[in-house]
């Protein structure tokens, strides 16, 4: 039995000199800790940075303030507005037949419960399927309850699915005459931590508040669900003040010509922890792998482009910003990178590339391979803050990370520094910037060559 | 090679029925989820159930309905008064130079902030002892902050040495006219956990407040200080009523003699989680047991009595009512054994009796052994509301559980029933059936014959 290889070899495609240098960025990615060095910074400097708050802005300070500090070229912060949310005050308890404080986070973009809070017997639902399936009507008064389970899966597939209920509890609610929605946290964990993020309210519909129950806590709940009727009271304040500014913070590598390629990460955080896993780790990632770049003293053929991307957390703000301002560029993007799945080690390497161009992927794979890299699939996304670029034609790739554990973390406020293993951000911070010095020196692009 | 046996065989000290009534009920124990049932309705159905309040009189009225419930005997409730003590308003944060709140939680005990709070800058200490070693003034207006970390073993005596800060930091920072107090976790995890507990005031020392940060929290001011000066507000709102109703709730099996077989657990809980491992657990494993032991349908030789203890958590009132109480009954207590060390498995019996009753611990011991249980050291304290009786005389034994995971969780907000195995549940309600039952129905004590 023996096999025919179908893959180009690297040293083929990639100039052996670009392939020895990438070697060598693994090499000292491996033995740097300057992927941890700058998360550390960031989480310890700023916490937790909410878009659109004082917290975010004093981040972009940070961010502009590091890139400057390694000696980056072309510096700016890309100002845009974005929609103030911020949670004041959030308490629910059950208040029969068993009184008990809850632990609960508002969904970000909630409403605010009437002023005394509001009170309710619960009605719930073992998944937001089973909510919509449900008559239009009937829920008055009621408190509904959406105890769906989210599946634990290696590449985060599961938070497609269980994330869903994050805006679909409050507008199936509000569509039923129910005067609230709590959910069972979107997450992986058995702690007493309420999973926050980004809820939106569909058109013309009732706005009901909305909260998170954390694992235990609706667990709690179904228990005393089992023994008879639940009574709750919730008092959930936010404040909205309206358009408030954020902003993208940018550095480049400058290269040879105007090609863009694009890595980054994003800089604001959800309020609750302070934003290692998501995102400082891949603001550590990114940055730390361009600097190591630097530190070749080489110049790029094409320009090497760092975005520290704004709002992502609350619907993708800055990464809409930056597409619609580069617009006009978009066709000089060769790629665009986003590290945003946490800390945990690269193991495989996703491209969306045009067909005919997938022997680059392989043979870029091929160098990344002895970091326990697999060769992954042609579907990548590229992250969140890649998408608005990607759906406009540009290249994307995915380092994509073990995310294992990363929804045992996310939005909690257990997103602290403690979670990150240095020695995996070596790897990340080893990958990205081999991956990046390939793609900045190559002569051919991903794009279809019809 | 060969080993001479110095331990008694079970069966010649032991009657063999007797021996043979154990061996069922480690079996039936195996097999029996009732510990696990009896601790899930106790943390539903009460949830947190603090000392002194309504909530902890509620968990006395739940202790009384389950024994009625079980079919107990000489059911009853004895009161005795508590210091009363609630938190109602926490919040730390670092005022400068990088804003952010911390995540703590006050020690019970402590005094109020005054209204408005208080800030100051942050004096750091590793340890306690450096702190006691720091010259007795110095600290007027800083805020002390205790680092000391806690070790993790088995059976918890890195708790002993690192809960001396709880009450330590308050009184030598106030000795020291500092204004307040902060204190790394007395704890073993990783989370967003702040730990609370019990510290008590020296007599006639200013009495400043103290709170715990969660060991992320703990790292991240670690962090600041490493960057320099560090300035923190706490605003810390407790509320002292002063004496207030407890109790502790009783119920015996009756045996043909007025002899006491003592077992038990505490009722009451901190108020953060629903005192799941700490100690409904407790609860479920010796109620549990003794109902295994009822549905014998046989009369023990002694009288075996449970002890639901209230307020332990807040300095064995509870423990110290019953020995009060108790006090020219207590030469008939034969042993007591109290299960306060969360859900874990028992891998050891320690005995606290005389030397020349050593050998009926051995007996027992052997009867236990195919539990997984090695035969421990003669220094058992019986547990901690078996204090007060043992000082007096009366023999202890310690089921010792494993105790590796017990301080990620103690006094938190995480101790909840989803920490529980319902099987190590199972494994401790075996033992402790067949201990009890060997016990009530054994001719010779545990006490000197001197």
């Amino acid at each position: 039995m023996f096999f025919v290889g179908c893959n180009a070899h690297s040293k083929d495609v990639i100039d052996q000199i670009i392939v020895d240098e990438a070697k060598l960025l693994i090499n000292r990615g491996l033995n740097s800790n300057i992927g941890f060095e700058i998360v550390e910074s960031l989480t310890t400097e700023v916490g937790p940075r909410l878009a659109g708050t004082e917290a975010e802005k004093r981040a972009r300070d940070w961010g502009e303030k590091k890139f400057k500090e390694l000696e980056f070229s072309n510096i700016r912060s890309e100002p845009f507005s974005v929609d103030h949310w911020e949670r004041r005050h959030e308490h629910v308890q059950i208040i029969s037949p068993f009184p008990q404080n809850l632990v609960v986070t508002t969904l970000g973009g909630s409403v605010s419960t009437p002023t005394g809070g509001l009170s309710g017997d619960i009605v719930s639902f073992p998944t937001l399927q089973a909510l919509k399936d449900a008559p239009l009507s009937g829920l008055e008064g009621k408190v509904v309850f959406v105890d769906e389970y989210m599946t634990r899966t290696q590449g985060g597939s599961g938070y497609g699915i269980a994330v869903k209920k994050r805006s679909g509890a409050a507008n199936e609610a509000g569509k039923r005459g129910a005067i609230a929605a709590l959910i069972r946290s979107v997450g992986t964990d058995h702690h007493r931590f309420a999973h926050t993020g980004q809820m939106t309210y569909e058109k013309d519909i009732k706005k009901v508040p909305v909260a998170a129950l954390s694992a235990p806590d609706a667990d709690q709940l179904q228990r005393a669900l089992e023994r008879g009727d639940v009574k709750v009271k919730l008092s959930l304040h936010v404040e909205a003040k309206g358009k408030v500014e954020s902003g993208n913070v940018i550095a480049e590598i400058p290269g040879l010509t105007d090609e863009i390629v694009l890595i980054g990460a994003h800089l604001d955080s959800w309020d609750l922890g302070t934003g290692a896993i998501d995102d400082g780790a891949g603001i550590g990632i990114t940055v730390g792998a361009a600097k190591l770049i630097m530190d070749l003293n080489k110049v790029p053929k094409r320009t090497i482009r760092v975005v520290m991307f704004g709002s992502e957390e609350v619907g993708l703000v800055g990464a809409r910003a930056y597409a619609e301002k580069y617009k006009s560029s978009l066709h000089k993007h060769i790629v665009g990178a986003e590290s945003d799945f946490g800390a945990g080690r690269i193991w495989k390497f996703d491209t969306n590339f045009a067909p005919e161009k997938l022997y680059l992927g392989d043979a870029i794979h091929k160098i990344l391979e002895p970091l326990g890299i697999g060769r992954g699939d042609n579907n990548a996304s590229g992250g969140p803050d890649i998408g608005p670029i990607r759906e406009l034609g540009v290249p994307a790739v995915t380092l994509k990370q073990n995310g294992w554990d990363y929804f045992d973390y996310h939005h909690t406020a257990d997103d602290t520094l403690d979670k990150i293993d240095p020695s995996d951000m070596a790897q990340n911070v080893a990958a990205y910037a081999a991956f990046t010095w390939i793609v900045a020196n190559l002569d051919d692009d991903f794009r279809s060559t019809e």
